[in-house]
């Protein structure tokens, strides 16, 4: 049983349009929308209903997801607000991969009130419609933001978002504020992109480049693999993140200077390369075997802020019955 | 045809064992070595020849392979040269990641004259003889190193070593200097993985760790997946690398002190994230087609310097016919 009647998803490029087929696949109503006909008239013929108009899309839906690129987010909240009195008291959501500047934007377009972030962790290197799949965002590992201290929230909006997220789209929620999203998404993923674009500049402006290019193995091709997806697209997470970002990149330079110091005296390097052996001894990301922990929250008083301190330890929301979400670490 | 008629492994890791297995499967006489009675013995069940005697493994040999750790290099090639008058006049080599160091050990050792220095480019997250297999070495890209300017070589050496390399173990063979080879493996190589321990030191060392990690997905995961493997082995190909490793680092830390201060203070970015649009556009390194191109160089004059600047250029030796070496681009 969905949560949303009708969802309106704005952008259909790779995971606007698989979040769109996703939905369709479950047999959600969605309606999509992008300013480009051709991505428009590929989703017409890969079975979506797809239009190139905001206002059609938004009319009559009580979901509506921004999927566009983060430097269209300001532009589309103020088009959306235009049409959004038509909408059955929508919730809006997008999918950007930082959450701070998002709400600015939502705010600011006076839509606060209705607006719970989300960033599904789902990509590839490719983008557009084309490249788009209900797969990829099958079973995603999603964050889902509440705004910090002070901020006000929407606990029934939050409550349906989590529905959507933890049972049709089979996933599950990481519930955050915008800060702590903001500051690990980057460290996990916006100065990963960072240092794999200077891998690949450097490799790119060196005498030996032929010959690096020729000996490149495993560590420099996953070391660069994301600095060979869009360039805008990084280019525009870095500074839309740049709060956090910059902070992280100063730290990897001391990091880096503290190492290229010791070397070049024969200074013990052990605790550089051993820092993390703590984390390294529980297994790459990804091949950790989850524990059989479960938590519940029971879905009264400020369940909110709870589900955000429980979920910056490392929780998930896994699914919520009528009365409680239930958490696994 | 094999160039060797007996060839000895010393240190049957990941790569030693790989290699050992290779040439068994290729029916070329082997005998492996390592001072870990485990190994030898694992190597036995895998129907290798193997001892815990260097003395005994080189015996007969016309080609010895040092495969033990870099910080083992000085140690090994000293105890070889104890043995080295029982070798068939073998051609000495190596599989480790730096050169120049190596072959300033076997200089030490007095065996610089029978040296010729090689590094395959494979591997995996994992090591020691259990994980290795004849798969993981075949078809490699090899470099294979001379010294530079006013260094000796032993012609002859080389082209055996080459001959074995493009031949029975079915890889491609960059002929460079040892000073081209460290300084390209410091930027594809002990570079990334500087920069992926980096990573991984400031997500354990977050206050928003825990959260980082549930979120983390493809980029964190491809940025920090060779500081999963081996600290101390990273350490080691670092340290002895320091050399080319630190210009590249100082380089990394002005690149990352840059785009800081434009980002603080709202300059343009543009130019850090499409600096390598040339290179991007090339797509990334393993999905390149070869180019049909073949160059030929004949086996005569100062050949091995002819082979290193066509190869500085991007070319590898693919097959040596009696009388000149293919290269392909």
């Amino acid at each position: 049983m969905s949560p949303f009647a009708r969802v309106a998803v704005l952008g259909l490029g790779l995971v606007g349009g698989s979040l769109a087929r996703l939905l369709a696949a479950r047999g959600i109503d969605v309606v999509g929308q992008d300013v480009d006909p051709a991505s428009v008239a590929e989703a017409s013929v890969a079975g979506l209903s797809a239009t190139g108009s905001v206002a059609e899309a938004v009319a009559g839906a009580d979901l509506v997801v921004l999927a566009v690129p983060l430097r269209a987010m300001r532009s589309t909240a103020a088009e959306l607000a235009r049409s959004v009195a038509s909408t059955a008291d929508a919730t809006l959501t997008d999918v950007g991969s930082v959450k701070g500047p998002v709400r600015q934007a939502m705010e600011a377009a006076g839509l606060g009130e209705r607006y719970v972030g989300a960033h599904p962790m789902a990509g590839t290197e490719q983008s557009g419609f084309a490249a788009s799949s209900a797969e990829l965002m099958h079973r995603a590992p999603w964050a889902v933001t509440v705004p910090g201290a002070g901020g006000s929230i929407a606990p029934e909006r939050l409550e349906r978002l989590l529905r959507l997220v933890t049972g049709p789209l089979g996933g599950t929620a990481a519930v955050l504020t915008d800060e702590v999203h903001d500051e690990a998404a980057a460290l996990i993923s916006h100065v990963p992109h960072v240092l794999a674009t200077q891998l690949l500049n450097a490799v790119a402006g060196a005498p030996v480049r032929d010959a690096a290019l020729r000996l490149a193995a495993g560590s420099f091709r996953d070391g660069t693999r994301v600095a060979f997806t869009d360039p805008s697209r990084t280019e525009a997470m870095v500074t839309e993140n740049a709060a956090w970002v910059t902070p992280a990149l100063r730290k990897a330079v001391r990091d880096l200077e503290a190492l290229v110091a010791a070397l070049e005296t024969n200074a013990p390097v052990h605790d550089f390369f051993h820092a993390a052996d703590e984390l390294r001894a529980l297994g790459r990301p990804g091949e950790r075997t989850a524990s059989a922990e479960v938590l519940s929250v029971p879905l009264t008083g400020d369940w909110p802020s709870t589900l955000a301190a429980r979920c910056a330890t490392g929780a998930v929301v896994v699914s919520l019955t009528d009365t409680e979400a239930l958490l696994a670490r």
